[in-house]
């Protein structure tokens, strides 16, 4: 059976910090459920597996995601009873999307080259965090993208635009200028403008010949490698060089820390001329901003989105979300407060654009909660810290069924473990045992240990670590189901 | 040795709820350090001593608030070497502080009577929810009042007013009507009107013979008992029936229900024909509300109060305050936000009034967060509940050098125990031992246990608590340092 030459690669790498408190470096957006019952990845690949041979469905993220994502994916692979071990292309950093796309084209050609297949293969790229709510037309829309591909154009898919967002790219089509023969949709660009200002944003929208930007594109991998030759030479150098293997496609860290940080937008889309543009019918969303996430929701009488433990007294035209504890507003105008376990936001409904500026001045202060929730996922399940004090540290860990954590030791703590919940299976030394609910355990320090959850229901421990060093990083690890040793 | 007949009593019973979320129904305004070494209680505490005599000062407050009192008052003895064992007078519930007033009034003739005393003693009533910045006139306003209330005056201290706050009590003094006589700064009282409204209360800093009426009184006992019997015929009744003794002053239980719940200002100040009021020379500031706070504050250059670990980028006019987690503001215009362990409040400057609203509805559907906060004191230290699940439950408990708690057994729950600082000292069925740091133990269900701190470092544990009923009443409690067997 030969496989098609047309390939998906799903881009699950950004970081989503105009969504900050939310949306965290380690835990970004697409990862996450706004408010539906699968995330936005999850959504973004759903939608592909209609239009797109299992087997040539891929993703591409980052070192701090790819466990999430590998997770998520094989959520969706027992969910839909694929059989197909989805790819996942992992970057050694998080960079733009030019670098990320670079990369997936190479991967491409090498798994093509890998079958035999003389043929120069088509990839649609699409966006991870974006909300498509009606997607009857989805596929019918993505096959007149492939067909414009193969007479060698970029082919973007534009949205009707409702108002200035000067968060987004914006597309220009050619008057009239429709390429009737392969796809009655398809029109030519005359130009891409990326993230203009309000006052140029407020004209595109104005005219009728502009689109937003959706983020989705098809394009041969030889067209794009070209653009990026002509365009970025930078990246297309790197990449000519990078070696790729069709298990672990990886770049040396090296050369690709010296990839620029740059979107394709910038990078090809706002240079070259072989763009052609579809428009999208179905309901297409950004979920950019809280902004964006306000306008998505449905909006109580008075204007208010109030989602989660939240109680208000005369507010309106507000966004206030809350994921642990208790908000209460009182007269509040156009204004958004996001609560989560470790930190607020409130700020005026204007503002929203500048959340990313709080994001990188707590980066820049190394600040936690920039980077990670206080729940940590981890390929075998979750925890939280509880507390932390003079030489002790508490968590509460979480482990999915089958799963189990590394055979390790540390170096500078013991831990106490307490089952709250379920059954666990635990290594400790050279002996083995069930642990059952209510019974404790010390490892000692330098003690090799495993926690495992071989049973039927989710497994809690309490955790007490005590210790002069209490540091993720003292970790010794024998062996890994998830291949981290 | 004869003692004074000048006697001095704090009210600290309020529940202070439009300082919601920062003060509980458990954990009110005047036992919280706003911003200062010292609680507002203690503050009132300490501005007292240098005026009366030590044995002679008393505090009225409810059973709840009870045990904090008293060790808020041990720490002010301990502070300054003072002898005296202050009293605390209890009342079975807080009500407002028209009974709270005639129970100490009751009591004090009590105590006059035990000491054989003919004298009509006379009462210096402070609240404890004032700040009082500068002191230094503050006991010779009040051995003024003194000498007015031995004239059968009831004395009270206005301050002039600086702008209209519904939330007050105003005094309108006699045209030029002084005591020369006996108070140099004495006048003679026309009206008294509580809490008037906007309207009202903006004429009245308009006009020069308005004053707020600061809280404090002073009065003869039998002044205010026929004050109360002349207005306020229902809590004179309940009082003269009631049985005091002079350990543990107490009214019963179903006669201190039938009490109405009305204030001093209300019950006898709008009626009374004997008041005087002398002026207050020291800076004297309600701490009522949240504007009240964000008054008393020092504001940065945009009229911001920062406090906590909050991050603001371009706000005006507001007030942040964070207690636990990271605030992040973006434009904020006259909005007070104040964040708690387990409950946000965002509030339009102008609204702070409504706050109160906010804690009767939290209080009408039983909601935790209007009662108590995620930090729970009892009279050994105090503990946090830090996540609670499916038959399960953890605490961290803090333990004071040389507390201890009660040796108790609970009938639905076992008990693991680990000690994660200090050393502990364990009651267990009849084994007593020392339990070290990092060592832990079991408690059964229907064992008897206590654990105590008799060292001088402050002790921490994790409590993980199991059972099908996880509930702070199932406890029997057989000895207790702290009278509650």
């Amino acid at each position: 059976m030969t496989v098609s030459n047309i390939y998906a690669v799903i881009l699950a790498g950004g970081s989503g910090s105009r969504l900050w408190p939310l949306s965290r470096e380690i835990h970004p957006k697409q990862l996450m459920k706004i408010d539906y019952n699968y995330t936005l990845f999850q959504s973004a690949f759903m939608r592909l597996i209609n239009c797109v041979d299992d087997k040539n469905i891929l993703s591409v993220t980052n070192v701090k995601l790819e466990s999430q994502v590998r997770t998520q994916l094989k959520e969706m692979q027992e969910k839909f009873c694929r059989k197909s071990s989805y790819r996942v292309i992992t970057e050694p950093e998080g960079k733009n999307t030019a670098p990320a796309i670079a990369l997936a084209v190479k991967y491409v050609e090498k798994l093509q080259k890998d079958r035999n297949s003389k043929e120069d293969p088509i990839i649609v790229v699409v966006p991870s965090d974006n909300l498509i709510l009606n997607n009857d037309t989805y596929c019918e829309t993505i096959t007149e993208g492939i067909k414009l591909a193969q007479e060698n154009y970029i082919v973007t898919f534009g949205v009707k635009p409702e108002k200035a967002d000067v968060g987004l790219g914006y597309i220009k089509a050619k008057n009239n200028r429709k390429i009737r023969a392969v796809a009655p949709n398809g029109m030519k660009v005359e130009e891409f403008v990326e993230k203009p200002d309000l006052e140029t944003a407020t004209e595109f929208v104005d005219s009728d010949r502009y689109y937003y930007n959706s983020g989705m594109f098809v394009f041969k991998a030889s067209v794009m490698m070209s653009e990026l030759k002509k365009y970025q030479s930078d990246i297309y150098n790197i990449i000519k060089h990078a070696k790729i293997s069709s298990q672990t496609p990886t770049v040396a860290y090296q050369d690709f820390k010296e990839m620029p940080d740059i979107s394709i937008d910038y990078a090809v889309m706002e240079n070259s001329k072989k763009l052609a543009m579809i428009p999208l019918k179905t309901d297409w969303k950004d979920v950019g901003s809280w902004e964006a996430v306000y306008d998505i929701s449905e909006k109580d009488d008075d204007g208010n989105y109030l989602m989660g433990n939240v109680l208000d007294l005369d507010s309106k035209d507000s966004l206030v979300y809350s994921t642990s504890k208790l908000i209460t507003t009182i007269g509040l105008k156009n204004t958004v407060v996001v609560e989560t376990e470790d930190a607020v936001l409130v700020c005026d409904r204007d503002r929203v654009n500048d959340v990313k500026k709080i994001v990188s001045h707590l980066k820049e202060i190394d600040d936690e909660t920039q980077y990670s929730h206080k729940t940590v996922y981890r390929p075998w399940g979750y925890y939280q810290v509880l507390n932390t004090g003079n030489g002790f540290l508490t968590k509460c860990i979480y482990v999915n069924p089958g799963a189990k954590l590394s055979l390790q030791l540390h170096h500078h703590r013991s831990e106490h473990w307490v089952v709250l919940e379920g059954k666990a299976y635990v290594v400790k030394g050279e002996e083995e045992f069930e642990l059952a609910k209510g019974e404790s355990i010390d490892i000692e320090v330098e003690e090799k240990h495993s926690l495992q959850n071989p049973y039927e229901e989710p497994l809690k421990i309490m955790e007490i670590q005590q210790g002069d060093i209490l540091d993720e990083n003292d970790i010794e690890r024998f062996e890994d189901m998830y291949g981290r040793v």
